[in-house]
Order: structure tokens, then sequence, then C-alpha cells
């Protein structure tokens, strides 16, 4: 069902890295659902973590655990959410890390747990205790590994979601590749679903997470599926230096965050791509607005609107609704009368009015694609900002109506 | 398909008040859609109207010719909208007034024009012309008018909406009358959908205004199906006065609101118990807010959420969906420590915490009625908010999928 997204190929591994996946019965049977990623001492990790107020337990150890300092591991579990747990939960994700830790002989704070899955039902432990051997004698760190880990973590993703980046700094190459997961309850805050990246590039810790807050700003907080924010949203960032490349500042520190950001658009459209149910893969930018704020309200409004949705999935070009989002929008003293829209190449309304040279066939032409681009012009100002969303299907109600049973 | 509604009976005509319904052929073929609505000479009028800045042709004429004095006519159209139709969609909601004032010998500003159905075509004026004799012709006032016109401003609704309220004043009784429709394109703003309402009380214009958007505020502002704001969303009063009791001030005023409030609150739920493809009425109550936007807010954010609402079509008492809207709501500093979660008779979170008492079997039972309240304590302050909503089915993606085909 994903739109033009395929199977990740070309994954290159990250020096001072290693993954492994196990099937750990955590909630799925026959596939692996669990994951560990070692990263080599001396890696520097920055990360940005969902707003919703109701966060999960691991959200809230791993925030702790990456703010004590040294970060060794990431385990991650699928088919579990571990949130809305209460105080088990939280005992439930500590004993996680413990087990790494105990497993790995290295430090508990040292390990940062993530959980994706179904929400408000306890983590049991002792599947991790049992998978834990295993998981610590499997690490490796070949590009298959990306692959099969990116695979380990999916939920209701019919694709695993990983890619890498190559970056010139100089005469020497940093490697970054990442990988994502996400279909639903995909409305960013900070930050959505689960993301992680790693490079084999030199940066000091605070530089890091300077350039991952800016990066998940321009990507994983740009998409939308279904305008709901998870409790268990995670980006995460680890830049092992093995590379011996210092990218810092200056030019390298330039050229490094254009490589991470191309990653992390790609993870964060790929999501969009995987939406649940999704048919198609729309860009809604808006220009013309007083300042960026305003931009992405209206682009957001617009993109979460259920009727604009169903006309999508119908590929039908019902502008009505577009404008009646548009008109929606939380946006003071909005003039109308200088609002432009245009679909794709064609030009649908002119100054708040249909254009005299729009005719349905033209319009029809342009939704018949699945990859659709609405570009809203506010005529208000200068600032611009674009949402990436999918359309509303049958199959979305399917999914989330079926999710437990 | 709708939740727990009936055809109306017992409905009460209303001195001063005649309507007509016709099949005037504007877009359905084989059922009346335009109704001619006459207040006698005398009848104060009131009206609240969408705030979407696209706001359709017939709102701006009608809140024109409101503004300018005596209201004699109301001329409603099903099938067309006539909105994002620019100057000439003005034009034609101005012609289309000037017919009913020809055909009965009155002022063009005392005719307020409505449509609703299809945005972005033009209204083919020439069937209002041909119809204009026959509709001025059968203005008759039983109370089987009132149902033949409710059933005549439908588009999408799969049954007619309205209702009667007799309120005693003193020793003497004034009678309410009102219509409704909508069942897509339904979160209000002001005044949501179309509703016409009339009493046989006297009352002035001033006061007229003001108690209809106090009622508006506490019924049509608190519905929501799809969080898509009409174009041309409007709710009217009239009173005509010819019961001969004042309700203007004091005793009077409040009996004759709360009778009001009851009519303006059926009117806005059955739009929502016929939500499209609805299969469940959802009561959705916050409570222990700061304040009252506060508890909206939350309650419409919930209410809202497509993870809920196809919980809800599923019957899955999927109370982590619920904690993640709760917790994504835009309310500064949320302690969720503090919130409690009730679904109907069943604590569902206590604390921030999944109850103690909690069984799935209990939230099933709650999730297998077709009406379902939801109560959510945020344990921040004393402000209540309800805003009722209905579930997220297949049959909304089919019908909004399918409604230009």
């Amino acid at each position: 069902m994903a739109v033009n997204l395929a199977e990740p190929t070309g994954l290159l591994p990250v020096a001072g890295v290693r993954l492994s996946s196990v099937a750990a019965g955590i909630r799925y049977q026959g596939r692996d659902d669990l994951v560990l990623i070692e990263l080599a001492e001396g890696t520097q990790c920055a990360g940005v973590f969902t707003q919703n107020a109701f966060c999960a337990a691991p959200v809230i150890v791993a925030r702790d655990h990456l703010q004590q300092g040294d970060v060794r591991y990431w385990l991650i579990n699928a088919g579990n959410a571990n949130a809305g747990t209460g105080e088990p939960g939280m005992q439930a994700s500590h004993a996680c890390c413990e087990l790494v830790a105990q497993a790995t002989g290295s430090q508990t704070q040292g390990v940062l747990p993530f959980s994706t899955g179904v929400i408000g039902e306890q983590l049991a432990v002792e599947r991790f205790e049992a998978a834990m051997p295993a998981t610590v004698a499997g690490l490796s760190g070949t590009s298959d590994d990306w692959l099969v880990a990116a695979k380990a973590i999916m939920t209701t993703d019919t694709l695993p979601k990983a890619i890498s980046r190559q970056v010139s700094i100089g005469d020497q190459v940093v490697t970054i590749t990442g990988m994502s997961k996400g279909s639903g309850m995909i409305h960013p805050n900070m930050a959505t679903m689960l993301g992680y990246v790693a490079t084999d590039a030199a940066l000091p810790r605070a530089v890091l997470q300077q350039v991952l807050s800016r990066v998940a700003e321009q990507s994983f907080n740009c998409i939308t599926v279904d305008g709901d924010t998870s409790t268990n949203d995670a980006l995460m960032l680890a830049a092992t230096g093995q590379s011996g490349v210092d990218c810092s500042d200056g030019d390298a520190l330039r050229a490094f965050e254009q490589g991470l950001q191309d990653v992390c658009l790609y993870l964060a459209q790929a999501i969009v791509r995987d939406g649940e149910g999704a048919t198609k893969f729309i860009s809604m930018t808006v220009d013309g607005a007083l300042d960026k704020h305003e931009a992405r309200t209206v682009a957001q409004t617009v993109a979460l609107s259920p009727l604009v949705k169903t006309a999508m999935f119908a590929s039908d070009p019902n502008w009505g609704r577009l404008l009646a989002a548009i008109g929606r929008s939380p946006v003071a003293a909005l003039d109308v009368s200088k609002v432009t829209v245009w679909l794709g190449e064609t030009l649908l309304i002119e100054n708040g009015e249909p254009a005299t040279s729009y005719r349905e066939e033209l319009g029809q032409s342009e939704m018949n694609s699945d990859e659709i681009d609405v570009r809203i012009l506010l005529g208000r100002g200068d600032a611009e900002s674009t949402v990436w969303t999918c359309d509303f299907s049958y199959d979305y109600v399917k999914i989330n109506a079926e999710y437990r049973s």
C-alpha cells in the first residue's frame, strides 16, 4: 500500500555502531521485535522526544539517561508501547536497561529504552531477560544489520524505512545511516515516532543536539498522518567520531547538517508514504504567510482536514474543501481575496475565486497522480512552510478499528 | 444509520410563520429542494453565522440583509452551497432575493438567502425563477409544513431534524419550533450548519440576538463531526410575537431561553446523531479545567482524534488513545498525575494511571452501547464543558469519497 516507497537498498554500516535483532515474542510471533544498538565508547548522542503530556515510561527513562551522559546502548522493542502503564511501566523500563547493562558489563544509565506498539499493557520483562543473551551475542556491524533492525521495529508499517548518505568534508567522507518506523498516531511535536540515525562524523554533544533539533523541525516535525501525537515519539542521533572527521563547525558542520537533513527528510516522508491506508503522498505548501508559524498552521489545518483527505483518496478535485479548510484556519484577518491555490501545475483559485482558466479535466488530471502538490499563497507576507501528509482511505478506518483485535 | 434519532413527530405550527417547499430541480431530482419561510410583519429576527473566512455568498447577503432591518422571508435551497463562486455567486444570491421580493410584493432586503450543498458550482437562478410562483402559492402554516421543509433542506442527512417545545410564561404559553440540517463539514464556530427556529413569543431584536448567541454557544457550538467548519453555517431565530406574550426580560426571558436551549440542543445533537457514517453518539465531558475555554479545547481535541473515533466505531475500549489525545491537547503544564477518566460508569484512569479496579470486560461493556459518555477530570480547577460527536466509520470515508460522483 505504501506510496512510492521501496525496501531500502545500499545501506552503509557506520563505524562504531553494531546492531542486533531478535524475536523475543514480546507481542508478535515469528518475527524479530527487539533491537539492541551498541555505540562505541566516546560516541556523542542527541535526542528529541514527544511533547505529549502523557509520554510513555521509556521516554521518561531515555530522556533522563541521555541527560546523565555517556550513552552506549539503544534498546528498542516493537508491539508494546509501555505507555499509560504507571509505576509498573517505569520499573519495567528500568529493568530492561539493567538487563542490557548486566549482559554487556556497562552502566544502566548508559542504556536508553524505546518502546512502540499498543498503549496500556504492561511490558513482559521476563521475555527481555530470556532474549538478552542471544541479543548481545548477535551484535554485528554490517549494512544488512540496519535493514534487519528497521524491519524488527515495525508495527503497522508495511515496509522498513532506512537510508544512508555520505557527505564529503574536504577530501574526507563521513557516513550517515538512519532508520525510522511509524505509520499511525503521526502528528509531530518536536519529534515523531521512532527514528535512529548514526554517523561516524565527530561532533561535540551540544552541537549534535542543536543540529538534531534544527533538522527535526524541518523533517519529522513537518509530517502528519492523522493529527495524533504519539506518546512514544523519539528521534535519536549518535556520532561515533570513528571517521576521524571533525564536523563541529564551519563548512564541515553545514555539509554534515545538509546530509543529516536529507536522511531525516527521507525517513520522515517514508513514514507518510507508509501512512496507515495511504494511497496518495501529498505535499501541502503554504507561502505568502506573515511568518513561518502561520504558514505551518494553515498547511497543517488543510493537511488534517478529513474532508480534504477523503477527497484526495477519491481523486476528486473538490477544491471547495481546500477553500473551506483554509478559511477555518486559525489565522487572524485572512483576506480571502488575496488567496491563490495551485494543484500541481493547475491554477485552481486566483484572488479567492475560481480561476477563469480552471477546468474540471485539468484538476482531475492532477488528482489522478499518486503524488499531489498543493500550493496555497496567502498574499500576506514572505514566509513559507510545507507539510507532508497522506490521504484518508477505507483502510485507515479498517487498520485502526481492528488494531487490537 | 442515524444513532437513536427518529423522524420528528408532534411538531407545532408557530403563529405568524408560513412555509412552502417545492422541487425546483436545483440539483436533486424527484424531491423538494427549495424552501420559503414567510415571517409575519413585525417579526423580530436574529442570526449567527459561520466564522469561516471563505464564507459563502448567501451568508454575506443574509448577514447584510439581517443588519438592514425588517426580515420577512428566509429562502433556503439544498444541493448547491453557492460557496467559492465569486462575484457571479453574489449576483445569484441577490437575484434570488429579488425573485422572492417581486413575487410577494416585499423589499429585497427583507429576504435572507441560505444555500447548502456542493461548494464551487454556480447557482442556476433560472430554476429559482421557474419555481417561484408555485413556491409563493404554497405558503401554509400547518405543523406538517415544518416536517416537509425539514426534509427539503437535507443533503447527506438521512433523517429530517425538527422539534417543538411549549414554554409556560405565567399562565400563558409560547411555542418554539425549529429545524436543522447537516451531517458533514460539522465543526461549529459561532454557528453550525443550517438551523431555523421560530417562536410566537415577543422579544425585541437586540434581546433576541443576545439569547440566540448564548444558546448557540451551548448547543450548536458544542458539536463536531469531522472538524471542518462549513462555509455556509447559519442559525436563525424569528420571534413573531403573535402569542402576545412578552418574554423580553426577567423570569419570562429565562423561561423562554431555557425552552430555546432545549430546542437548539436537540437540533444540534440530532446533527451528530445523523453524522456522516455515525454508529455511536458520544458525549465528551471535560471537568476540573482552569476555565471553560480550556475544558472545551481538551474535549474537542479528544472528540476530533481519528484514532479515538475509529476505536469508538470498533467498540474497542482502547483508552490509550484517549490518554494520547488528552496529552497532546494544547493545555499548558498539564499534570497527568491528576487526570481521571471515566467511561460511562467505569473508572478507566485514576491519577494518570490505569485504575486498579479496571478490567477489560467493564470497558467492553460500556463500549458496546451506541451512546457513550466519556468524562475527563483534569484536576486543575472547576470549569466544565461537553462536546458531542460521533464515531468514524467506513461509511464516513465512503460518503465523502463519493460525494460529488
